[in-house]
């Protein structure tokens, strides 16, 4: 398709689609003349990523494309290959090793990952940014006076676990390597809005039952 | 206890304390002479849920005082309770009805939760700022041509559903109404980032699990 197409079919306008090429988020068109290049859905499917990434995620262009470097990087395997494109995503800053809640939540964080048997996470721990986003939010909770441990996220993390696979098991639908990688991305940025309006209804629902509407 | 030990106890600097008694935030104390108050722990379980509110949820001081006129309010049933505290909380706004990605995500919405039976959900659909804000995370996944629908969100809203009734198990574990409205608020504002990060190094460990790490 020509890039009047592309920006139909996409939405999104030209002048912003010269602009994520001028910036190198999406790459050149084939070129057919010496002034039309073919896009095709490749493109298309890029082109909604990269919107996914700043429009929604909010991320730096530099950002973005650090994110897509890693998105294209086919000598990585799989695992590597996403969450060097997840990790590249801005993220939470280190938390204060000196800080007694955060030593807390450590503590409590390693017990989680202890119970549940996950050997991948327990290895990472010191560079994964999941990771660390979980001792600081158990950490502001804990400085808060809620003193949430191990025992009480392990069901959580469970359900979590389940969700991980029906993520993962929906990535495989998709028949590209390259496609696989660019819908993990996107998942990670688009649904969590949707998970979390999920459970505030779930909650009502659930409530709603235990005590009625009265 | 005093002023001084509230403080201590709960972190916070006895000048912000008396702000928030000021602007109505905390219940004043009962008074023992005529320059010094008692403090019980109700007031140390409310200042945590004041500081949730302002400093974590990042919600304004006149909408943090009507949410906790909510939690306050028991001439209404817990469903109602928590929902009208909940339902205080910044929202995101109303979709715009013309849009036709609004029009899909409303009707996959809808179906969604038929195919749940989520009564109360369906009930309250037209007032519900969780229902609202699923709508337009739906809507903003379609415009962005991932076309998520209700056979894709049903098994990610059970897991949610299942997350829910542990939520309102945890909130019955706390002996008064006032603790249980105070904790489910808390846990609204609070769980949410624990819950995204157990979510991703779900992620990371089901992607190793399947995939190795190479």
């Amino acid at each position: 398709m020509r890039l009047a197409e592309l920006s139909e079919r996409s939405g999104v306008p030209l002048a912003t689609i010269k602009y994520y090429l001028r910036e190198g988020l999406l790459a050149p068109g084939r070129r057919i003349s010496a002034t039309t290049a073919e896009y095709d859905e490749g493109h298309l499917r890029r082109l909604r990523l990269v919107r996914a990434l700043i429009q929604v995620g909010r991320v730096p262009v530099a950002t973005a494309r650090e994110v897509l470097g890693h998105v294209d990087d086919d000598s990585l395997g799989r695992t590597i290959r996403l969450g060097a494109a997840l990790w590249a995503l801005p993220q939470v800053p280190e938390p204060d090793e000196e800080d007694e809640n955060v030593r807390a939540a450590q503590h409590e964080v390693d017990q989680l990952l202890r119970t549940l048997d996950w050997t991948t996470a327990q290895n990472l721990s010191s560079i994964s940014p999941a990771h660390r986003s979980l001792v600081v939010a158990v950490a502001t909770l804990r400085r808060l006076g809620y003193a949430w441990d191990a025992e009480l996220m392990a069901p959580y993390a469970q359900l979590m676990h389940q969700a991980a696979v029906r993520d993962l098991d929906f990535v495989e639908t998709h028949p590209s390597e390259a496609e696989k990688v660019e819908t993990a991305v996107a998942a990670a940025i688009l649904f969590e809005p949707v998970l979390r309006a999920l459970h505030r209804l779930a909650q009502e629902e659930e409530s709603a039952r235990r005590y009625g509407i009265e």
